[in-house]
């Protein structure tokens, strides 16, 4: 009966199509021909029941036929078919294999044929007779290992054990094969074990470590491997001896002998890893380059895997992997023993890498979780285990799977080297147990992580220092300025006023020794890290930059505290506008009858008075630079030509960067030194911009003022303190200003040909500005005027009578002040006289008076305008300090260059309107101009 | 003579150790023992010199001994050292190979027994005959197939060819095989060399293409596979048919019956893609889901790699791959044929993908590089094919590869539907020919893409006639314009400057039509795409945005070019200032002798016209927004909050992406709709808060300068055409305001208390500022005055004595000019009389006055400050659109918000300093207030 399957058609009726690709014979049907995409089978005779092995052929059995119609021999037997030269016997013969010398052979694994067995067996003919011991496929003489073996995993973060199927049916062999034949791949595969076991050991020595401690005592006689005393003949090196400090010594004795140079003829930056490569059966594989995805599971392209190996690259790359990918790309660990390549061609070096397993437990303590003088160091890891976990069989899915979560690479330079030296690096692993509960959903963290870390000791005590011998200094100043203030203020008590004017000084002070230490510590880092050829430093790890955090926020809190002591000062001058102008009627030599009524036919007209204060109002805000063109430049260079790249946490100083290229993390440090000093620079930029350029060639608002105060024939008398103040001389050169057009222009005219007579208060000076320091007796005066004026808000549309009634009484009392300021400026009284001098040289550095105004006022003269402290203008280092750190503290706290630039401008447009608000409020009720006039 | 050697020791005087860590024994020794991790060996007995094949043992051989000391026999021989049982025979056999039937045998690979030859030999008992023909192990019979194959693969692009070693070994057998035996596997190899070919074939039939077509068009009796005509039993689908139009057909009439859904019920964005794997010897290895990074090559993490197949993420990835690594992933090629996962559960269904194959040749042709209906679709692919570049041998390097540089897959949304419908997906595949020159640098890139795209046309017509029908109506409206402004400047005569100014019109009313047509595609496309349930639009393609991006630009030309147009006629207007105050002495009721002299004792101050002129001159350029908030506010949107994440070019609206999760390209389109979207929508928010909430209740410029001028006896006119302008009624209803302190200040009262008449130029009536239209005799009596003041530059400090005189007689003009204006306020010139009316609604909406003041002027109350107009107060509509397209517009140039935001603030400060210098220097020019007072 002879039947033809076509490959694809499901006919199966005689044919057996187990797979609809392709057809085989049925049960008892041997193979006739297999071409043209077809298969013809044939039932055997009954004669010859059974089919043959290869198909094509029937023959008759020595014994029984087995399930898939072959023939069967008992165990020990093989199966013979063929002649020796081919042809087919009639009847099948089972031979039995003889086993003795010299033959010594066992049935091969298919059954077919006797071959040679296993060495080990061979002074035993063949069979593992008690008392020896068979296990894993070789007989080993008794008494060599107790075979009391405790083949277990260990899941510690889990708290349970599993009963290994891989380390139940290898344990125990590997450990007699490694101690018996010193087989080096069971010695091998026992370390892997024991590596598998998170080289966790104690005082019981069934366990895999166990076992590897005690073959590795039993070597003690051999010599060691490689000069190395902790790695034996034919043994893994898996663990540093346990004295007390021998980690320490081993990381941070001998520098490694390879220099690392950013750039420059020397240049190397390359981390040069190799990894001998084992499989779990103990097999040596090959050696491996250490990158290119084998310890970083994380999938990256290569240029980006490749920069953890570039010295001076914060390395950090963590990603989810799921479970069941792991499982299909890992189905057995690979054990990497990781050197570094010490390089040299020929001879060349490798230098072992200690590795600090987290997990690793001793006599049940997480020795290496705790501080470095109990770590037990030791060598060989894994990434991915999938195999210790299964149960039951080699097959069944794991019950738990470890896989490195966290592979970290730490490099520690050489203390003040200059060299680039660094020490042996260290290798953290921390395995992560993962017990298996639906591998299709399950992912897993990991992490790879390479680190730079140097001694930060020096550098902080440095620090300190020079914060401790600044704020020293500044403590200084600060008396200095509160003893200055106490004159201005003409009080010599000292009371908690006095205290607390001493602590807001303090504070401002305080904040510039921090602001300088801290962008100085940045710009130190920027340049230094940056910059440098041969490694000398590196950068602070985000644990270290702690303390320079707090830094930053001292100065920024003191900065503000200062910034906000300033504004409320600002907000609190005392303003008068003293109107030279005398009514026409008396200064014009037009013939009038006497006897005139008292009322001035024409009066002084108020307008001048109201120019001059719009203008004042004007000015209080604008500043030495432009906020908003800060703000965009320092977003420009950041965000727009790269320069935040800079502070990136690797070496190279490049603007842009490729977007293939890796992109390590940023340090707050060299973010805050970065736009730090660049927010400084383009500040200062600004500033010599507009005080050298602009206020010279296009317009100085200040100088305007002042000459406006000129022209108008109004004098500006500022009282900061008590005693102290500013006042700007505007008394007009020609004796009136208040007048038409045409007069106006002659007047202008006449100044510009120099006609007239010069504007300083002294006769034949320019000087127009002063510091004033006042007497007592003139400040009470004054006070008792000012009190006539009084402090009521300013006349708004909706008043009453009464109030209409005050108004007046605080105009008359206006123009007492008027009248008292004049003739006080004029020397009219001679008890309340003044002079004027120059400042000494030192008196300005230090911003405080020698002499003590107690006969005589004194005014000094001051061709800086340093009436502008009174404005935002002659402030602009405290405001730009202050919007410095503003920007770099949201900076810190965002990590956005964008949202910084946004909040900054936002409180800068607040503090403005604040300021203004408030400056426009003083001078309403300091100098009675309507708000309506202060637009 | 015993030996023996440890494992790591190097000594090999006797024993051989070709590698440090196993020692073997030397030629003609046996090996006795190997535990302990030694091995022992012995010198065979001269009697038996040869070692046998285990090693265990001597023997006598029948014939000579090999280089290795084992025995040797000739070819077709076996050489038989044990016995059936296993025991070791003295001397060894050679025996031969029954080769006849039934035993059919020939030796093993190995040598050591005789096994059943290859199935196609049987008929001429293991030894195949001439004619037969032997090829690739199998025996064919004469006349199958010519011998006369060409078994090198064509590197087009390289333009030659390479004879490769796996189409020499296997192009004839595989052929020969499938068409004989219809050797399902052979058959597949075939295909996958004329896939390596590149699927091209011509008008010869000897090469991997031209012997599969020929197969294919011998199977045509055959039946097909799965209803699909172009696909034959047995054989792989490379092809579809070659009809004409075949293309569109398949890939542009049955949609894919799968809705696509981006949200709700019935969401729904999987891509499910399968593919059928073969290796490159035609076996079938499985059923693999694409993705995860069988075809994407580039390394990325599994949620990345997996947003390529969500449905609207425009997803590419490229990379550069080192070739050295791919040599190490794929050193085999694997052959994809990719279906779509239709579902269904138990029948599931499944689309094939038709592919195609850049490089494809036809007759030498590229075919698929030409128009759509010249295409020739095909399916399977391969992505490396390390293979058949090799050229002597299997195992040399390969002399070229072919990486699939590019694998595009791209969806085409059928038109007009509303549920998520498309064409089945085309998949491009362009191959790169890369000639290996050094392994270890060379790269190569490739490059992974899924496109959606939809019929455009639709969308392209309706934006064209929209702008069409809006760019006639702005026509007609610029045409009113220009009417309106004949009539203002009283001029009938339709000349060159009238042809000018209707252009100047129309550029930004066709600039208006241009950005509400792009805004409003903009935003079309963002709330369209990103808000669909089932899909039914899909963003215009990267080279489908052209148009649009043409359109943007012609919006802002035509906006820069109304903007300058305004800026230059708001700096040319024509301004003056006219003084109500007259000199107190005539005013004030006190006696004065008669005959006084002309010179008027008190002259009028001129200092309330300086503070009126100052404070228009601060107001020229302040906006119904803040600029800088402006811009910060949208940079905060987009940059901060994360509003830049809509214009992904995927469906999904959230603002905040993981860094994990893939982030597509931006769509320009979307960038550009939701950059001027926020920015009208901020804009609009500020103004909406300036004009309600800051000027009401904070403070409101306008209004202050209009106080200002009541408060100060001073009225505006402002004339922006010869006959039209703006008049602002400033005369104060006290009289005068040259005044003290005291007396401002009941004046301000006894208003606020209404005790003195309304401010209005009618008695009885508020209104105090008016749109005026001239009648020409005023105008020319006007110019007439106007000349006396002349233009010449105002005032400097360094004039000779004539300009001095120069600058009287123009002052006296000015004098001149302010009574005759003031005189014809007050209607003392009968001729030159005005009455004031209300504007029609109508004419307020157009913009234009019905009425010609040909006998009397008109003055129109206008409520609403329109001479607004001349600052840029009132032109808020055209800087923001313009300041909107310059942001835009930037941001297309450069993708950059951050840097588009730091331009837009520059250009805002430049031309508010343009707009500042030009109009202080007209204001300086036209009012002869000197610059010095203008601060």
């Amino acid at each position: 009966m002879v039947e033809t399957c076509f490959s694809f058609s499901s006919n199966n009726s005689v044919i057996d199509s187990s797979e609809s690709l392709s057809c085989i014979c049925k049960t008892g049907y041997q193979t006739l021909t297999t071409d043209k995409a077809s298969i013809t089978c044939q039932q055997c005779p009954a004669d010859k029941p059974a089919v043959i092995k290869d198909g094509f052929g029937c023959i008759r059995c020595p014994g029984s036929l087995s399930d898939e119609g072959k023939c069967q021999c008992p165990p020990g037997n093989v199966l013979v078919e063929r002649d020796v030269n081919g042809s087919l016997l009639e009847e099948a013969i089972c031979k039995t294999c003889n086993g003795n010398s010299p033959g010594l052979s066992v049935p091969n694994s298919s059954g077919d044929r006797c071959e040679r067995c296993q060495a080990s067996f061979i002074n035993t003919s063949c069979v593992c007779n008690p008392p020896n011991v068979l296990a894993g496929g070789l007989c080993f003489p008794p008494g060599s290992l107790s075979t009391n073996v405790n083949p277990s995993v260990n899941y510690g973060q889990l708290k349970f054990s599993v009963l290994s199927a891989w380390f139940v049916k290898n344990l125990y062999s590997s450990s007699a094969a490694c101690l018996v034949f010193s087989n080096l791949t069971a010695c091998q595969a026992l370390g892997n074990m024991c590596v598998m076991n998170m080289h966790s050991f104690g005082s019981v020595s069934t366990d895999a470590c166990g076992l590897f401690n005690t073959i590795f005592r039993s070597r003690a006689a051999l010599s060691s491997t490689q000069d190395i005393s902790y790695w034996r003949v034919n043994l893994p090196w898996l663990y540093y001896g346990d004295e007390p400090g021998l980690a320490s010594r081993v990381l941070q004795t001998d520098p490694v002998p390879i220099r690392f140079s950013f750039r420059g003829r020397n240049k190397n930056t390359d981390i040069k890893l190799l990894a001998a490569v084992y499989n779990v059966r103990g097999e040596f594989l090959r050696w491996e380059q250490v990158g290119g995805g084998n310890l970083q599971l994380c999938p990256e392209t290569t240029t980006k895997q490749a920069a953890a190996f570039s010295f001076g690259t914060a390395y950090q790359e963590s990603c989810d992997l799921s479970v069941a990918e792991l499982l299909g790309t890992h189905p057995e660990p690979l054990f990497y023993d990781v050197f570094m390549d010490l390089g040299g061609g020929e001879n060349r070096k490798l230098l072992p890498l200690p590795t600090l397993v987290h997990n690793q437990q001793y006599n049940g303590r997480f020795i290496n979780q705790e501080s470095m003088k109990n770590w037990y160091l030791s060598r060989r890891m894994f990434v991915v285990d999938m195999l210790s976990g299964r149960e039951k069989s080699m097959s069944s899915l794991p019950k738990v799977i470890r896989v490195a979560s966290s592979v970290k690479i730490r490099f520690q330079l050489v203390s003040r080297t200059q060299e680039g030296q660094v020490f042996p690096p260290l290798m953290t692993v921390t395995y992560r147990d993962v017990p298996i509960t639906d591998i299709n959903t399950q992912t897993v963290s990991t992490t790879f992580a390479v680190e730079y870390e140097m001694e930060q000791n020096e550098a902080r005590i440095k620090t300190d220092t020079a914060l401790g011998v600044m704020a020293g200094v500044a403590a200084l100043y600060s008396l200095l300025k509160t003893v200055s203030w106490k004159r201005r203020i003409a009080s010599p008590l000292i009371d908690v006023e006095t205290m607390l004017k001493f602590l807001m000084f303090y504070a401002g002070d305080l904040a510039n020794v921090f602001f300088a230490v801290t962008v100085g510590t940045g710009l130190y880092w920027l340049i230094f890290y940056k910059a440098q050829q041969f490694v000398s430093v590196l950068l602070p790890l985000p644990a270290q930059e702690e303390q320079f955090v707090t830094y930053i926020g001292c100065a920024f809190a003191l900065k503000a505290v200062q910034f906000l002591h300033k504004l409320i000062l600002q907000v609190s001058t005392d303003v008068f506008f003293i109107d030279w102008e005398r009514p026409r009627s008396k200064a014009s030599r037009t013939m009038q009858g006497a006897g005139e009524p008292k009322r001035d036919p024409s009066p002084v007209s108020i307008w001048r008075t109201y120019f001059v204060a719009n203008e004042w109002n004007e000015i209080q805000t604008i500043r030495k630079i432009s906020p908003t063109f800060q703000i965009m430049a320092v977003l420009f260079f950041l965000e727009v030509l790269g320069f935040s790249n800079l502070a990136l946490r690797d070496p190279w100083s490049t603007l842009q960067r490729s977007s293939q290229a890796y992109t390590p993390s940023y340090s707050l440090i060299l973010r805050y030194g970065l736009a730090g000093t660049l927010w400084l620079c383009i500040g200062f930029l600004q500033v010599i911009f507009f005080t050298v350029f602009h206020e010279h060639f296009v317009e100085d608002k200040i100088r305007q003022f002042v000459d406006l105060c000129s022209i108008s024939n109004i004098s500006v008398l500022l009282l900061s303190h008590r005693c102290f103040g500013y006042y700007i001389h505007g008394r007009s050169v020609h004796g009136h200003a208040d007048t038409n057009m045409e007069e106006m222009n002659n007047n202008l005219n006449r100044e510009a040909e120099s006609l007239c007579g010069q504007r300083g208060l002294l006769p034949n000076t320019e000087i127009q500005t002063f510091q004033v320091s006042l007497t007592n007796r003139l400040r009470s005066q004054y006070d008792r005027i000012r009190e006539q004026i009084g402090r009521r808000n300013g006349p708004s549309r909706l008043m009453d009578a009464s109030s209409a009634n005050q108004f007046e009484q605080r105009a008359r009392g206006y123009q007492t002040m008027n009248h008292f300021l004049g003739s006080v400026i004029d020397h009219a009284h001679p008890d309340m006289d003044y002079v004027v001098k120059d400042k000494l040289m030192f008196e300005r550095v230090i911003g405080m008076e020698f002499l003590e105004p107690s006969e005589k006022s004194i005014f000094y003269n001051d061709e800086a305008h340093s009436f502008s402290d009174l404005l935002f203008y002659g402030n602009e280092a405290t405001l730009l300090i202050f919007d410095t750190l503003f920007f770099c503290v949201v900076d810190l706290g965002s990590q956005s260059f964008v949202l910084a630039a946004v909040l900054t401008c936002v409180q800068q447009m607040i503090f403005r309107l604040i300021r203004n608000t408030l400056g426009r409020k003083n001078l309403v009720s300091k100098t009675l101009v309507d708000e309506r006039f202060l637009i």
